[in-house]
């Protein structure tokens, strides 16, 4: 697959003013692909950021911790090909380096920098290489598509195509300007499936609303797609606003900003799932009946991670056995007597009964699908929730089986 | 593999006086090959049963629980074949036939009864079949290994062999035996890896004690294996007891049963995650260094079901990385700086730092040996524990996409 086969947006994205872009090679990638992305807004900008939650954090993770939220931020830079974790205080100097080279050559403070690095664990940092990448990255900044493209290029490991996109929405009589770019190889993640992105808009937003509306909006998108289960060490979402004037501090003012990016992350989201030669096949969980969201989200994930589950959908088998068995082991308290599932829209367990169906035509149908919809109902309750997944293919066991030796 | 070529025990096991089995056919699987086990004490016996943590359970399950712990048990019978599960009422009704006729055949009542099933999930049992088979094991009833034997093999379903163990102890000057049984089919566990296990010992044990031996017994062993996170709703094992005399009470005169009974599961335990053509490579997680053992236990849970981590081990891969970030989002707390990871005995990380080793070697090790050994300390913590599992294939895939269909 060419690397935009499936990304390339049908118009060109309407880029938030205020911001530019660069992607460069310092050559720290075995391949010669880019590896250096670099975004900066021109004025002081707010920022936000999400990370992982695994304990086992990168350095950079630590540094864009400590510096969100922000008022003053200037510029986002990140590497692929070596993701700086588990690398001790070396590895926090060298965050710390790659955040003073980049505010040495826009012009800033250190602190007014993020960083993000993604690929192998373990490693130190190729500094050198590292250094010419920012150079060369801080040379090749600009405003348009193609410096947009090249950033968002340059954030990618074993991705196999560019993950962008964009929405406008008006408020308050003005237009506003969303774009957004992510990395992960969904299925076959062999670097654990590390998530990068990068949101900027022009919507004037306070640092503490852009901290809790990046929350609200990765908790809709980037957390509710399963990639293998396994979360990185490095897992980062910044979001950057370039808004000037008054800033929005209400959440309810905020809350079409937070619709719309939403749409765009789930996009992305929905991009990282279906990226990786391991995967051939989607399909969506949507789970209603529990007796909260929260409840309804914990079944919805569960199903959609069970390896059974993810080998039927793969083989397009309507083993509904597996997919109301994981929802009984999910955790949340379900009403067997009330439980009914839909596949592809055809009721095969009702009301706690197994529903006679024609297997061989439920199976054609699982297989022509592009999102296989599997529906369950857990309980009469007023929870539900929707959660992503992919197929788990011999092709995901194979590509993992072979990554650093 | 032949049926019986890893299961076979060097000598005839050992079986506890009081207790005669049966293996025969009723004409449930369409292979033609055994689907019913039936296990009689001469006496009433003592019975404890632990069973599927999912909420959606088999009508069996039920049955067992209703039943446990008892004093004047007389029989397991067990259907191989079909789950009894998601049948709704006419399931119970049907387990409970099964308890009935078997009840009838030797002569107790049916509540002393206990009744196990494993197979396709969704099913109504066919009855005739399954009397069928109730009735031609209740007519070859023995005592011999031949017998015990063939209730075992019974049991099976996608099991590619056997799996039975047995010891002897000695305790008040005498000499007491344990011998069991299991049956499920490791990693590709196409009917949701089912585990069911009788226990059979002729050590007198109190119904409480005994109930609360299994449980210790269990959680030690039984619960320590991975075959791919996916609780049955058929899940039971059964201890039965038909000791004579004074019934032990105590727990820690139960210690030396406790402590034999579970080398004897841990046996049958590696046993299922030796089964199975998805399997080709098994590994042990040791966690050490945690705040409790449970602590230990969650986080070598989290790394032993790791998919990248088990594809890892499948290509003999030193991806320490994997193994230490799932350490990192197991959820117990860690300390990073205290961290260490042994691989085949090789230090690879050492107090959060990575340290330089021949990776080609090290493949060559883990690719060697019978059962890659992972040792990890997280802390300085009292906490440990060990947890097994096996790794992940392109064959568990291949064969869990064409399982109904």
């Amino acid at each position: 697959m060419s690397p935009t086969e499936k990304s390339e947006p049908e118009s060109p994205h309407e880029l938030p003013r205020g911001f530019r872009f660069a992607g460069a090679t310092g050559g720290i990638k075995a391949s010669g692909k880019s590896d250096t992305s670099l975004i900066v807004s021109d004025d002081p900008c707010v920022a936000a950021a999400v990370t992982t939650t695994n304990q086992v954090f990168a350095a950079p993770v630590l540094l864009c911790r400590q510096r969100t939220p922000r008022t003053t931020c200037r510029a986002v830079i990140t590497n692929s090909g070596n993701a700086n974790a588990c690398t001790g205080q070396e590895g926090l100097e060298d965050a710390a380096a790659m955040c003073e080279q980049t505010a040495a050559r826009i012009g800033c403070a250190a602190e007014d920098v993020l960083v993000m690095s993604t690929g192998v664990i373990g490693q130190r940092l190729p500094m050198e290489k590292v250094r010419r990448g920012i150079d060369r990255a801080s040379e090749s900044l600009g405003n348009s598509e193609r410096d947009f493209l090249s950033a968002a290029d340059a954030i990618c490991t074993t991705d196999n195509f560019r993950k962008t996109a964009s929405a406008t929405f008006r408020a308050n009589g003005q237009t506003y300007r969303i774009a957004a770019m992510c990395k992960g190889a969904g299925m076959i993640a062999p670097n654990m499936a590390t998530m990068l992105g990068v949101i900027v808009t022009d919507f004037p937003l306070s640092s503490e609303l852009a901290q809790s509306s990046l929350r609200r909006i990765v908790e809709r998108t980037f957390n509710r797609v399963s990639v293998d289960g396994h979360t990185s060490t490095n897992d980062t979402v910044v979001l950057l606003s370039s808004g000037q004037g008054d800033w929005v501090t209400s959440e309810s003012d905020a809350s079409l900003f937070v619709e719309t990016a939403a749409d765009v992350c789930l996009k992305l989201a929905k991009l990282l799932v279906a990226d990786g030669e391991g995967a051939a096949r989607f399909f969506e969980v949507a789970v209603r009946g529990a007796a909260s969201d929260a409840d309804a989200l914990s079944i919805a994930r569960c199903v959609a991670a069970s390896p059974l589950v993810k080998t039927a959908i793969q083989g397009g088998d309507p083993n509904w056995g597996r997919i109301v068995s994981a929802a009984g082991y999910a955790g949340p308290p379900i009403d067997v007597e009330r439980m009914s599932l839909l596949i592809e829209e055809h009721c095969v367990f009702r009301d706690g009964q197994p529903l006679a169906f024609d297997a061989a035509d439920m199976s054609g149908r699982m297989k022509r699908a592009s999102e296989v919809k599997l529906e369950l109902t857990v309980g009469d309750g007023p929870g539900d929730s929707k959660y992503w997944s992919s197929d788990l293919t011999e092709d995901y066991v194979r590509f993992n089986s072979l990554y650093t030796t």
